[in-house]
């Protein structure tokens, strides 16, 4: 058990303590806790990385104030497509399905891709044909949140000046001006109502363990952009981008601007310093934090090694996050 | 001009001398030459590597024996579905599309991704939509090859055991078992004209190129696989998979059997290994083909470097490559 750890994510952004009411803080940290728990208990009892950080996200998913499952946003034509994928550090398998409508656990569905296919990735009318063809659970349009609802709870919850978007997006620090969107930004002029800002918009949750057989595996789950549209596929569904786990270095799950994370390879990059410059998981996180920087992304990771060491980087403001060991357990959310 | 080089290739597999005519290998070497031809003439006359990897790739899409573009296979409900990517070495900024419908070029697609959204990756129906509202030239179905003419050419060329297949896939190393075709199996079963060898089932183009600036650029380009169903993404479309470019390492572009150079994330791991290691393009690339092979994965990639070094390895019997630099060009097609 010495080894083993657990490390969740439910998204980064512009997360700040001043704008943050302590009832909103407290679901936020129950959510957290729930979700740890949830793969604690499969670890401690001898069960696998992958079985866990499956788990785990599953939890993360049903929580409402992720934007992954249940609390997935809305895409252009009100509609939630969803992004999922697991890596196994034991054999580098790899499991991922990009726009799924109205499956209630993604996170499986990659699973069941990784397992029950020749593939990694299906996408679109495929993945969802294929989730049909495997049994899996699917939820009518009215599990997810409705903005109707969403509304009622950013009332309830908030002053006038309430802040909770934690995912403004910066300033490109260079190159191509990502933060400009295409047609997007046309609607949004037509639309006012697209201008409200939505505190789930970038957000994403996943999932790190080591078992207690030094395997490791990652997983991550995400309910895309809000009112998306052109099938923007982003780094949650990529395996090197939005997770990457191999028994060798580590586990890895991002969140935040995903084409940052696309254009770094963040989740390998990480993997890659470890074995290419032997350096230890610390070394390697601060040093990919420093790239996807440089990049101009915003956003940070959770990762784990085979010693059962956990990082939990970020650049930006604040990440949900929170870890667990056979000695220590945290849950957070601000940067200090 | 010392720097100058350019690099394509138009798939690996299984090709053997032995099972070539005569007139299908001048062909393919025609189909190689005419794209170096596209490439070199916008290098020497000064254009950058992005503009040369992008009309190199639309040369090689134009070209019917290689499975991109015109030449892409068919889906399982006999339409074309094409993926490609592409990525600017100075910027790192990227772009790609995946499950595009009768786009002439689909590389020209992905570098409109790149510059006028703000998304890497667009996929399935937004990403034809995208292709309309971008006025890309679309071709009707008949411009692509239908399997009738397919089999004429097949009967023209060969005599009645010729194995032209450069994508047979060879037994995994290990792990899960990526050989055993899940739904695809089953119909092969069923329809036994689905069984009949396609040789250009998992081929795939690509350009890399090193300009006179020093600047490097990939790009890639695929029909996909034939028959494929349940919409797999493969690692053509993918940043970090099949495609990557970095001015302070390389430029890579992959072929072969996707799912592996997914779980390798093969392009970028030649770029981690010279920047990490500080070990040389060739040094690299022998490296990451050997991790290639250890995953269980068959094909191979071609790499520039700033200082105009060009390799081209492949674990494969054969791949469809060639390059030019101020001294040397060369096509070829076998292992020896």
């Amino acid at each position: 058990m010495t080894k083993v750890a657990l490390a969740i994510h439910g998204g980064a952004g512009t997360i700040l303590r001043s704008t943050m009411t302590p009832e909103l803080e407290r679901e936020y940290r129950a959510g957290l806790e729930a979700a740890l728990k949830t793969g604690w208990e499969i670890l401690s009892a001898g069960g696998s990385a992958l079985d866990a950080v499956e788990q785990t996200v599953c939890s993360l998913e049903d929580f409402p104030l992720f934007n992954a499952g249940r609390g997935s946003v809305f895409t252009h034509d009100g509609k939630n497509e969803m992004d999922a994928s697991i890596m196994d550090g034991r054999t580098l398998d790899a499991g991922a399905i990009a726009f799924v409508r109205n499956v209630k656990h993604p996170i499986e569905l990659a699973r069941l891709v990784m397992e029950k296919t020749p593939h990694i990735l299906l996408a679109a009318e495929g993945a969802n044909q294929f989730a049909k063809e495997m049994g899996v659970e699917f939820v009518p349009d009215e599990y997810f949140l409705t903005e109707h609802r969403w509304q009622q709870l950013q009332d309830a919850i908030a002053s006038g000046t309430v802040e909770l978007d934690h995912a403004a997006i910066p300033a490109s620090a260079g190159g191509s001006d990502r933060t400009t969107e295409y047609t997007e930004s046309t609607e949004q002029e037509r639309n006012p109502k697209s201008k409200i800002r939505n505190p789930k918009s970038l957000g994403t949750v996943g999932a790190v363990a080591c078992d207690a057989s030094g395997n490791l595996a990652a997983a991550t789950s995400t309910g895309g952009m809000t009112n998306k549209k052109f099938g923007r596929v982003g780094d949650t569904a990529l395996i090197g981008a939005g997770t990457y786990a191999e028994n060798a270095t580590c586990a890895v799950s991002c969140t935040g601007h995903g084409e940052f994370f696309m254009m770094g390879v963040t989740a390998y990059d990480v993997s890659a310093r470890m074995k290419y410059r032997g350096i230890d998981l610390e070394t390697a996180a601060r040093q990919t934090i420093e790239r996807l920087t440089d990049l101009g992304g915003e956003g940070g990771f959770i990762a784990v090694d085979t010693s059962g060491n956990v990082v939990l980087p970020f650049n930006s403001e604040g990440m949900y996050r929170g870890y667990k060991t056979k000695d220590e357990s945290s849950v957070d959310i601000y940067r200090d």
